[in-house]
């Protein structure tokens, strides 16, 4: 079977140490006889000579893989620019193991080469998709992979806002506002506010109170087939923020309603054959044991 | 539409307060042209007259409609006995508000009207089915509706147990114990443990480990179309505890697998058609606040 | 023993509904003879007539007791003014009972004149003082009875900022911010992040991080014999807040260091000789039951 | 200054790994001319010779030092066994650095050096004394330095109980049970009930529900001027334990009175001079960074 043949290249913009790691994948690409598009402000960056560039969209439109060399971070950015076009996207983390950049720099030249050879695994990620209704207007759609949050600016204590679960009401809450987090997102921010890891396959998402005044305002999961949405309460003095992935604000006001659905687009990651999201899960919380030798 | 011909009545068989509901409801049935079967120690605690008995495998075998008057607890015994009929279950709480004994006392005359004219909502619930392979044997399957719950005997400070999700292996664990929850159960002993509350229509379980000695050990939602196993490790001291829905004990040694997977059978609720489980939610976590008023 | 002779009475200043409390308590005061200085601008808000009136800092001068209509918050931003004259303080609650305002409307009457015939119980709180330390200038000092509060600006998603005790580092936090509570303040926005209750006779402080990235980042009650400092990292786009008692801001940059020490006052509150802390804890968190009957 | 010249030596009954160190620890403390008596079954277990042996009780009497190899476990016994007697601790961790087993095998050649010269930090940490009260009789005292707990039995789900603190009732909790932890167990198992790490020069208890049913049943931290008392309510079937330092159990039952003080005898812990409790923390919870580089 002959997969991926033509390949965008994605660098963290504001980095300077992951030069030598971009190049080398350019390298095993052009030499895997791939056509190579490196993103434009990334071969400026690290200053790529003879190799062709392509703007993101361009690299949507034409490619059948894009490579981000980054962390978690850069992969929430590209891989909301490039959801429309469905375009699968594979890690190389320089830093810890990620969740979603699970390829070490160490291992690139022989996981590439696997994946290349079809050696590998294809994961659908659910993404989320966010529109502000205001009086007559309506704001976004906004998408995010991770989480949208609903939260007070900084010298307001406590917002007060509806959640409802499709036509149904769920409750009113008090607190500094609310995470809605896909799977995977479970295991960003919605996981320091006290919500549940939810395994990536699982079509949920789960409401994550933030600092709630009532005590037993506790984590919900529900499906995604219906919208959920965050109704905007309290008096003049409020303001609060609306905000995808923790990388696009949008200020809202009393009244507003923040719908927020399954996306039609979805994230889809190629991991290596051996992917696994147990043991990332272990490394990055620090569980780090394996089951017991017997 | 003719529907529920064949009624069985099951009272909550420590309870003496319940007898004028039970008389009361009978009186109803048969009043609104129904066969009637009270389960047989009902009859004989509320010293009922005049009526057909049953045991509550005849109930199954013979009703399509079983009408529990009590409290969840009695609820979850009715169910798992009856689960392989999958005859419906309705619920008359005589205390307060339970989760699935939702019908009060005195609603249940127009209630039960409305629902035997065919005005109502059915609700499906997955149960679990558990078994216990030591060695060459199997114990089980226990069935629960609520949860299966793998805790340490009083004397024993700590477990050490694995956790699988189908053949990937999750973690290491050392903790009191661990609660693998239904949607169900989620709003029951899996709260108390820290659990996130899962939508009733979800189809996952919930891991929730009890005091877990490592603080990022979290709790962890998994789709349920595969098994999940606890290996119990430990040395020989170790005892533990098996329990399903809090009501059934099977005692576990170190090697033991404990397998929980979906129940074939499911459990079949009739609710008012007016029913909202947020509604109920909110009762019984005293949120107690409706939408704003606009 | 004669007690409490001269009194100053002080309204929630945006609230109409406490006048009838106002005046009533006025009346009652004059009639057992007591010197009564009204707050100006709550003299002026119910439209008072007939009574001496004086401002706040006047009533810190010339008091022997302040009584507080409203709620909690008027409580605190009062006993902030009048802290350094230490004027002991008794608040009459229109809404639900305070955890500081502990005195129903309708009991008024009696347990005033049974305080004011000197049987009531004088509890002594501990103050927080912040000082903010930013190059060569420090900003405060910020007085507290509840807490200080560190949080990120809302288009920040995350601090990082250290924390000492006295000259021992404690750790590196990345978090969206960090509460250090008194006793008092243990009830209210500490709890809602995860902080444990604190006694409020305890000489402690507690310091609750917001949403700590690291999960096993949890409360920790240290002594207030030494100060604690917050020592804000971060790079340039860091910006933060620095709150007391939820109603005074300061902001605050990299390198800030926000130093929080018991305050030299003391907040003295009266209550009655029933007063029980525990019984207001257990309306306040609708634990809502006495001991068993034996 | 001359200090300790009279050292017991107390090895981890159950683990061969240490008897290297024992040994070493042996001939430096004869190498520096001090008297040393090591635990009969110490020697027994590691077949020393040519030193002389005695009893805890006697080693209790002698000895102005002693040194126990192993973890936190075995101090907590030994720290029991000698309390009456104030005999100051000293520990030396074979695995990972305990909270009060804090040296290193490896260091441990150049700390006791520096600690028998006069260079140490003596630290006194409060402990519990817990009685039970039975209708006429009384079981106990059990002293505990880490925790007394309540926990019901395995079969039993749930339990119900009364607390308080001196005369004022606190609450009835229905829960798992309740741990009533020192400073010094706060870090133990009430950290992984959901309790705050307590400082631990604090003179305070932390009481914590395990499983509570009433999600707001949080974490309450007392001063320990007064006792804590636990009555143990509900019915027939209720069984329950009173466990010290997860090492002495007690059956209790309902009616029963556990009540918890502050010990006359307090724990002497000698640390090296450079000992700080945060480090340990910060490397026990993983949190593993020092102040950021300035």
């Amino acid at each position: 079977m002959s997969t991926f043949k033509t390949i965008g290249v994605i660098g963290k913009r504001r980095d300077t140490r992951s030069g030598d790691t971009v190049r080398a994948l350019c390298a095993q690409l052009h030499a895997l006889k791939r056509t190579v598009l490196v993103e434009d402000s990334t071969a400026q960056h690290y200053r790529l000579k003879g190799t062709a560039t392509a703007t993101l969209a361009q690299i949507g439109q034409r490619c059948d893989l894009a490579v981000v060399v980054g962390g978690d971070g850069t992969l929430l950015e590209v891989g909301r620019s490039l959801a429309a076009k469905n375009v699968p996207l594979l890690g190389i983390n320089e830093g810890r193991l990620g969740f979603m950049v699970d390829i070490k720099p160490e291992e690139m030249r022989e996981t590439l080469a696997a994946i290349l050879k079809g050696d590998y695994v294809r994961e659908r990620r659910l993404m989320l998709s966010a529109t502000i209704r205001r009086s007559r207007k309506t704001l976004g759609p906004f998408l995010a992979i991770n989480d949208i949050v609903i939260r007070n600016q900084a010298a307001v204590r406590m917002l007060e806002f509806e959640t409802w679960h499709g036509k149904q009401f769920i409750s009113l809450h008090r607190a500094d506002g609310i995470i809605v987090s896909s799977p995977t997102g479970s295991t960003a921010y919605a996981l320091s506010g006290g919500g549940p890891v939810l395994h990536p396959a699982l079509e949920a998402l789960s409401l994550v109170p933030i600092c709630p005044h009532t005590l037993s305002d506790r984590p919900i999961v529900v499906g995604c087939e219906q919208p959920v949405r965050i109704v905007l309460a309290g008096g003049e003095g409020t303001r609060a923020m609306c905000t995808a992935d923790g990388q696009v604000n949008e200020d809202i006001v009393p009244g507003d309603v923040v719908e927020i659905r399954r996306a039609r687009a979805t994230l889809t990651l190629i991991h290596p054959s051996n992917h696994n999201f147990f043991h990332i899960l272990r490394n990055k919380l620090h569980w780090g044991r394996g089951p017991v030798q017997r």
